[in-house]
């Protein structure tokens, strides 16, 4: 038993890339404390998130607090800004995406069982205040992390990581065989 | 569509710690920044994880710079110190559980083609070097989280949070029909 290193990792990180289905973006309805922003662009390019669409108040990726957690991540991202949430959602869903919030709501599903094999954007919202109304309102479907714990909330960073993984977890399941380490 | 409130969100939340059918601990071996291990027992808390297993040089999460991202959230776990990653592999194996690395390792599966539902012990490694040498000989088993972006690792805490969510994800579905939000 050994640790993955050069080669070896990149090959099997390739293996996974040709493995990405379908396209995952992400959506920040004001998510304004730029370490959680940069910590959600360094997941985000970890699992292939393809673009970010900001809209409101949130933080900039490229500002110097997001890039003490993204590390330069943000490279490997597109990214656009949009006034209102609903003007993003109507860019995510014009290019293709089912908008699906993450959110603890009525109606709600837990994530797992919502069908995410398809082009899918994510939506996050503020640190405090969760997506906004105007944020529901926009969202084709709201999905939610179940918690079993005592604790009634997650980091949106830690959330963001979670929902990014189930959406490709779930893409996948779609794409074969799963590949040798 | 509304977000859940007060005592809606308590039912719900109750009624997924009774979904809980194992039991869930962590491990870090060597995970030295605070703010990581701050980060990781929210998380941790979140979904339900008991106890963590500290060794060698973990930072501690009472320390002041783990607060800062654990928000009081270690009150609802319990810990315990090991001087070296051995001994707290065996004190969680002779507690009842599998032990299994979270590592990018040769040999090792995707996380969710791991068997998790019985009781789990996850071992997380240091920021930079992993889990070490003496922590993976440690494990029962090795699973990994595939990476299907350009960026090649995930921050630590990002990888605590989906790995725990995997195992209870897997924990949850051996717990008969989902409940409705």
């Amino acid at each position: 038993m050994h640790q993955l290193r050069g080669t070896e990792l990149k090959r099997l990180h390739r293996t996974w890339r040709r493995r990405n289905a379908f396209r995952l973006t992400l959506l920040l309805d004001n998510v304004g404390n730029p370490y959680n922003v940069g910590s959600i662009v360094r997941s985000a390019a970890a699992l292939g998130v393809e673009h970010l669409y900001l809209a409101g108040e949130s933080a900039s990726p490229g500002a110097a607090k997001a890039q003490k957690t993204a590390l330069g991540t943000d490279r490997y991202l597109t990214s656009s800004q949009y006034a209102t949430v609903a003007e993003a959602a109507a860019a995510a869903r014009s290019a293709g995406f089912w908008v699906v919030g993450l959110e603890l709501a009525d109606p709600a599903v837990p994530l797992a069982e919502l069908e995410l094999a398809r082009d899918v954007c994510l939506v996050l919202g503020h640190e405090d205040h969760g997506i906004s109304t105007a944020g529901l309102a926009a969202c084709d479907a709201v999905g939610y992390i179940p918690l079993t714990g005592r604790v009634g909330s997650l980091n949106v960073a830690s959330a963001a990581a979670i929902a990014c993984y189930e959406v490709r977890r779930q893409h996948w399941s779609t794409a074969g065989e799963v590949p040798e380490a």
